[in-house]
Parts: structure tokens; sequence; C-alpha cells
């Protein structure tokens, strides 16, 4: 008997676990823009893993990387992952303009370039009224982000300094770089472009700056390049040009200068060295401003180091989220 | 008297040298093509730089870059510069398909797209009718070459292995490396659109790849980065597609080791680290190959290392030149 209920126990919580990382939406309603527009009832995508504990004080909230899902994060969710959880509630979230949260590929009143200009200030604003009003959360123990998650992360600090603990940008930025600047305005061209060019360059652009040369030459032959370009020339699934040049216009526009007060949270922040895609300057400068800890990652794997060196990025992550600052 | 002879001897020479550093073209007929194709009426353009000596045994052939003219070469000519034209005979050679030479811009019988493709073998070719038929050279002391020069320096050392003692390919390959052919195939496909978008797009590749993330945000501005890609979208002048297609296919299509029999002539070869345009990888196995010496430039100028270090470079080439390895 003892045996079976805990077999139905297990049942029980393997439903549940499985239904809380299962895609959730949370309607906001209009959500007003710093540029005076809005998006109309503005939807945003979640999914949460983990359980959250009795005082609300594991909530650890995950945006998403530019073009990316929170389907896609969870491969970086879990013991041993980058953040851990069976002691953290996490709050994985769909940024907008990502193809779930409200963005130009699927909002019915302002479809494709309909869909007006944003921020990444206007980005956070949708996460903050998600977690505030829906989730009734109202302070959080860390926010974490990779690449456009780590700028996110770096509004979240100064937009709302208050609401966490901690924070982890991670290959982000507080402000582009001129080379970032430059990398993405190419992109937007090429963006402009017929659909099966727009992918090919598009495709290249990932390829030619998501790594290094060296990476890139030791991973791929000479044959391999021209199967991956045709390839992505004839990938018709999935790829909403409008959707990500809103998502590359909001990257572009960031600036938490802005914004800038105290920053109250303890902050790591990581850089890649190579990183061709958000070169670190401006994120190292942030650290010395801030007096922030910075983890250099110096391998040749560049925007993608953090895949290559994951498991010591994971556990200086986990590190920091378990050290209680307030012990000092 | 004399004081009046010695200005009208100072004057001639001038002129003479004037003369001699003007551009020239050398009509060397019908070329016939590796691929079966023939470019009509080929003409090559040329520059010569300091004087032949009596057994002309101080030629010095310098093919030019990728979308680069004789023009552009004479900055690397003349003392302490890279090629001293005081000791040496420089023939400065315009590649085929550079706006000069034959090219799909300046071609009657064969205008624009009708130019047929053709590659390095037949750029070098070209060169070869012109040194041999033209200029009734038959062997040189040195070929030296930059980037796509360099390309042209490797496929001279093994189309001609006896034509030269000495071979110095800067920043060239002989054969693309993955990571290269990735970036050219995306050049081809921003070079198909319309004019201005191909000229922003191509400006970008350049301006992203030529030196290094590094370089660029210390030389540029967020300013900079808007107004530099206006002016190349509306910079009308002097940029002919057709032409950097046919030279980035006959890049492309490099392969050498085709060709390879014994390298009989003395090589140092020159690569940069940091090159994200030709990446260091099959230059550097070459040198192993053949047993040549290595230059390996490490600062973070990319591709453009070579003006960065010109000093080093320069003293290199000097001391490499004016070495007798017959004493040997």
């Amino acid at each position: 008997m003892k045996r079976s209920v805990c077999v139905i126990c297990g049942l029980l919580l393997f439903a549940v676990v499985a239904h809380a990382q299962e895609q959730q939406f949370a309607n906001i309603g209009d959500l007003k823009l710093q540029n005076g527009g809005v998006i109309r009832d503005c939807r945003v995508g979640y999914r949460t893993f983990g359980t959250l504990n009795h005082d609300k004080s594991n909530v650890v909230v995950f945006p998403t990387w530019a073009g990316g899902t929170t389907e896609q994060l969870k491969g970086s969710i879990g013991p041993g992952k980058l953040i851990d959880s069976t002691s953290h509630f996490v709050v994985a979230i769909d940024a907008l303009s990502n193809g779930v949260s409200s963005s130009p590929s699927n909002s019915r009143l302002q479809p494709r370039m309909r869909f007006p200009i944003f921020s990444l200030r206007d980005t956070v604003e949708s996460q903050h009224e998600l977690l505030t009003k829906v989730l009734k959360i109202v302070h959080v123990k860390a926010v974490i982000g990779i690449s456009m998650g780590g700028m996110q992360t770096f509004q979240w600090i100064v937009s709302y300094p208050d609401f966490m603990d901690k924070a982890i940008p991670i290959v982000g930025s507080p402000r582009l770089a001129p080379y970032d600047l430059l990398l993405w305005s190419a992109q937007l061209e090429a963006l402009k472009r017929d659909p099966n060019s727009a992918r090919a360059l598009d495709f290249a652009f990932g390829e030619l700056l998501l790594t290094t040369p060296t990476d890139y030459n030791r991973r791929k032959t000479r044959e391999d390049v021209f199967a991956d370009l045709e390839k992505a020339r004839n990938d018709t699934k999935r790829f909403e040009a409008n959707d990500k040049i809103r998502q590359v216009q909001a990257m572009m526009a960031l600036d938490v200068a802005r914004d800038f007060g105290a920053v109250k949270a303890k902050v790591v922040i990581v850089v890649a060295k190579f990183d061709h895609v958000v070169t670190p300057g401006p994120a190292t400068e942030f650290a010395k401003l801030i007096g922030a800890k910075l983890i250099d990652l110096d391998g040749d794997c560049g925007h993608l180091e953090t895949s290559c060196e994951s498991r010591r990025l994971n556990e200086a992550v986990t590190q920091f989220l378990a050290t209680d600052y307030t012990d000092k």
C-alpha cells in the first residue's frame, strides 16, 4: 500500500513539474512603451521550473536571448546546469518579439511591421508586469540572462534596483559597442532582401560571428560551407524576419545609462574576450563602474564561450547564488 | 655649366622615373583560361618602379590585392617601404578584373557578366605573358604579394617554380579555409542585390572582418558607424560589383595543390594570427609542408596587421631579399 501511494505521489509530482515546464501565457493588457507607442493586448510567454518556497525567496528570473524561446532555455535549467531548479523557482520568460510573446509574427491587432518599435526597457516592463501582477512576485533572488537576456538583466538592475538581490548578465551589454552596432546594422540591411537571400545572409552572419574563425575552421570542412548555406537558403520553417528586426532595433537602442541610478543588487558580470557578437568592452566598463565581479572567458568559442566553458560558468553561478551576503 | 648639366640630368631622371611609375598597359591577345574559356583581347595593366640592372637580376613582381590597383601599391614601394625600388626594379601588376586590367567593367567584347569566370592560375598566366613576352623578363628575383596578391604568389611558385629565386606571400592563402569560403559566399550573396544595399553590405563586411572587433571599437564611435554606413550606401563612385564577383570567384576556386610539384624558390610566408579575412591555417600548413620560414604577426589589426606592423614586416622582407643564399 505504502509503495503504491509513493508511485501515485511520484506520478502526481511528475505531472505537476511537467505542467510547470510547459509553455504558459499571461495577458498583461495594453503595454505602454517608452516611445509613446502601445503594444495592444500584450501577451507574455513563460515557463516555470522547480517549486516556489513558502516565503517566495527562491525566484530566479531568466529572460531569453535574441531569437530564442523559453523552450530553448530548458537546457540551461536543472541540477548541474546554469540554474539549479531543485533549489530555485525559475521563471523563464519569452522576450517580446521572440515569436512566442507578442511579436510581429503573432499579433492580431498589430501584425508584421505594424507591430511597434519597442525597447528592452519595455521588454523588462512586460516581465515586471508578469511577475508582479500575474505571478504576485514582488521581489526575486536573482535575474540571470545570456546575450540579449544579459542585456535585459542590465536593464533590470537599473530599472528596478530593489527588485532583485543578485544579477548575472552573461555575454550581455549595457549599451552596444560600435562593432556590435555595425553588425546589427548590416543584419538589418540583409533582412530587407528577398526571403531566400535574407535567410542565407542571416545564417552567414551567425556563422561568421557567433564563434571565432579558429573555432569555425576546426568544426567545418570546405564542403560543409556550401551545404550549410544551401540548407539555410531553403529552410522555410520558422524564420520570422519581422520578429528579428524588432528585437534587433531594441538591442541597438539599449542604453541603460539613461535610467542609471544606484545599483543595489550584487552583480557578477560575465564576458567573453573573443565575443564578436556582443563585444565585451561596455560590460567590462560597467563592471568597473559598479564594482561588480567580472568573469572573463577567454577561449576561442567567442559568443558561444558560455557553452564551451559551461562547467566553469555553471559552478561560478551556483556559488554566487548560494552565497549569503547578509552574513557579512 | 656643370651645375646646369646636373639640373638637366636631374630633370631627365625625374621624367624617366615619373613616367615609369605611370599606368602602362600590355595587350597580350586572347588569354586561354584553365576552364576552357577565353578572355578576348586581354589587356594587363602595370607600373614599374626603379631601374632594371644590366643582367636583369633585380626584378621583383608585385601583384595587386583584391579590388586593389597598382596605383594603390605605390605606398608599399620605395626606400624603407615593403620593397625598396632603389635597389630593385619593381613590376607592379594589376590583377585581372581589378577594373584596370581586363575586367567586366572595361571589356568591350565581354562586358559585365559576359566576362568569363577565371582562376588565379589564369591571373598568374596573364602576368607571365606580360613579363616574358612584353617586358622580355624570363626570370625574376622575387614575387611578393599581399592578400589576394599573396594568393597569386602561392600560385606563382607552383605554376612556375623556376621563374623566381624568392617568394613572399603575405596574408595570402594557397587554398581558402572554410571560414574564408563562408565569408566570400556571403559577400557574393550581398553583391547580387540592388546597388545601394550591395554597397552598404559590402562595406559592412569589410569593416566587420578586415581588422578585429577590438581594433574597430578603439577606432570608431557609435555615431561613426551610422555615418560610415550612410556614406557607403550613397557612394556611387567606382564600385564595380561585377569586377568584385569575378575576383571573389577566382579566390574561392584557388587550390595550388592541383599544380603542386617541387617548390624551388626560397619562401617566407607571412600570416596574421587574428586575420578574419584570410585565416592563417592553410598558409601556415603550407609553410610546414615546404619548410618555409613563417612570420606570424599577432597584433589585433587582423588582416590589416601588415599596416600595423609594417616596420617589422618591411625589415624582414628587406633582409630576406638582401640575403644571398648561393653563398651557403
